[in-house]
């Protein structure tokens, strides 16, 4: 079974086994609606390969592990949407849970994603209960305070933090989680397996950053030019579209250097330098001036044209 | 240590562990304005006491158990105050956290608490690795889908929901889940204990209706005739508050009725009753007549009276 098939899978048992008789049909549906269709799943798939390149000792605690992860970066998604954040009216590609289903199953919807993560965590422990406990603090540090994505996007609301912080926080953090957990699942070192995604994740965070900057809402599946609208620290704002791509492409090379000797170091390579490819494509960087301007102009007739949420 | 000292120091120990270098400043205050000065914290005293009704075997996962089920109520309270459901201005006698913290904080730290909650759970299956993972299905069960009480609050978005079933899922989930994680701490059978809980549950959310009806807001620390205007199923309104006094008591005989034969039966025997006393005093009952009258008066006033919402 490839991958994205193992995960979908899992992803589809870990809310199957919470729409028993009784639960509200609007929950159920927001929460779906926040699942699938999916985006990229790279977390996940990032999990998997870890616990793969470790041996893949326990699939179907690597599953739980890969899934929980997914769930919380779903709630996460769906709370950011809210209207008391970026009041986002669209993700990917369909209307944001807060749109299609109101605030307040939005907010229960998230909530309900973060139980189930730990949930299918929890029942995933049977072969390695320890194995299981270890999994649950590292997806649990990877979420919570001090250091996890809810810290990150509470900096939101300092008046003042560091941008490296904020991302390490706001997205390299669950990709740590995610190789760390991954290795441990089957195993393996946790902190070993952890620089791997804290490189990826900052590298994620700067090509969000700069997708967010240069891209078509058509090709994101939801608006764009958010974080000069919101205020937001932005690598693209920092450094500049061109010091972004450069400072992008560091943070792959990091990545790729900091896979440990192992089975699968080659694959995991291979993956990290696809996914690269596919976030920031090597003929934007040959183009990102022209690249700009074209999003500047377009920015500027976003602006002239009327507001459209519906 | 007198349970509710062990209880304070336990939710103390689980937010600091949390707390550290890194963290948001006004995230950690917003997540400690939710938990401190706690209620009446009698979630975590019940689940104490049927950890000591069964032996009390481990006392560190008792805590945990504990200290997980009143972090998750403290989030739920602090979702449930926010705008967009009930809109409260005060909680436990001071600015609701969204009031004091404004929404994003407020939606941040409910999220971070649930974290927390399985966290510390996660934390204390040092010794006992299985029992944590049942202690961990228990607590889930009680707060998501299908019938936790996150799914609880979402009946209020339904077109209409039978109000024992919305009372279960709402409050006596998590009352349920207390007994039940409680004895699955020491060791015991969960099931067996979940019964004291379902019933304690109702008729806590009977009690909780009936004073929603009759009290001052001052003794009560938060708004007062909340149900009726937002509508919200209530058995003081579906039943009168005679019968919904009745009620109550009819549901306060069916717990004493369930406690298992064991060693600590009297003590929770006791628990009981005094809780039921400091709900619904039995001199309320005497002279519900005149108290619902009164309430009647109190309510002419306030929707005379000019909104207050500071």
């Amino acid at each position: 079974m490839n991958t994205m098939t193992r995960i979908e899978q899992a992803l589809e048992a870990a809310l199957v086994a919470n729409e028993g008789a009784g639960c509200p049909p609007k929950l159920a549906a927001a929460i779906r609606h926040a699942v699938f269709p999916g985006g990229a799943r790279i977390r996940p798939q990032l999990c998997i390969a870890v616990a793969m390149a470790n041996g893949d000792t326990d699939p179907a605690l690597a599953d739980a592990a890969a899934s929980a992860i997914e769930l919380i970066h779903c709630a996460s998604l769906v709370h950011d949407d809210l209207p008391c954040f970026d009041d986002a009216p669209t993700r990917r590609g369909q209307p944001s849970v807060h749109k299609a289903y109101g605030e307040r199953l939005a907010v229960l919807a998230g909530d309900a994603l973060i139980v189930t993560a730990f949930q299918t965590l929890g029942a995933a422990g049977g072969r390695h209960p320890e194995r299981m406990a270890h999994v649950l603090q590292t997806v649990a540090r990877g979420v919570g305070t001090p250091l996890g994505i809810i810290a990150g996007q509470a900096w939101e609301c300092e008046p003042r933090v560091a941008l490296s912080d904020y991302q390490r926080a706001k997205t390299g953090a669950l990709f740590a989680a995610a190789t760390a957990a991954g290795a441990q699942a089957s195993g393996g070192d946790g902190e070993t397996w952890r620089a791997l995604g804290d490189w990826l994740g900052e590298a994620y965070q700067v090509a969000d950053d700069v997708r967010d900057a240069l891209a078509d809402p058509e090709q994101l599946g939801k608006p764009v030019g958010r974080d000069v609208a919101l205020g937001r620290p932005s690598a693209a704002i920092q450094h500049g579209l061109v010091g972004a791509v450069e400072h992008f492409e560091r943070l792959v090379q990091g990545a790729i250097d900091v896979i440990p000797d192992c089975k699968g170091a080659g694959m995991l390579r291979q993956i990290v330098r696809m996914e690269a490819e596919r976030l920031v494509p090597k003929a934007w960087c040959a183009n990102i001036e022209a690249l700009a301007e074209r999003a500047a102009v377009r920015a500027a007739e976003r602006s002239a044209a009327p507001t459209q949420t519906a």
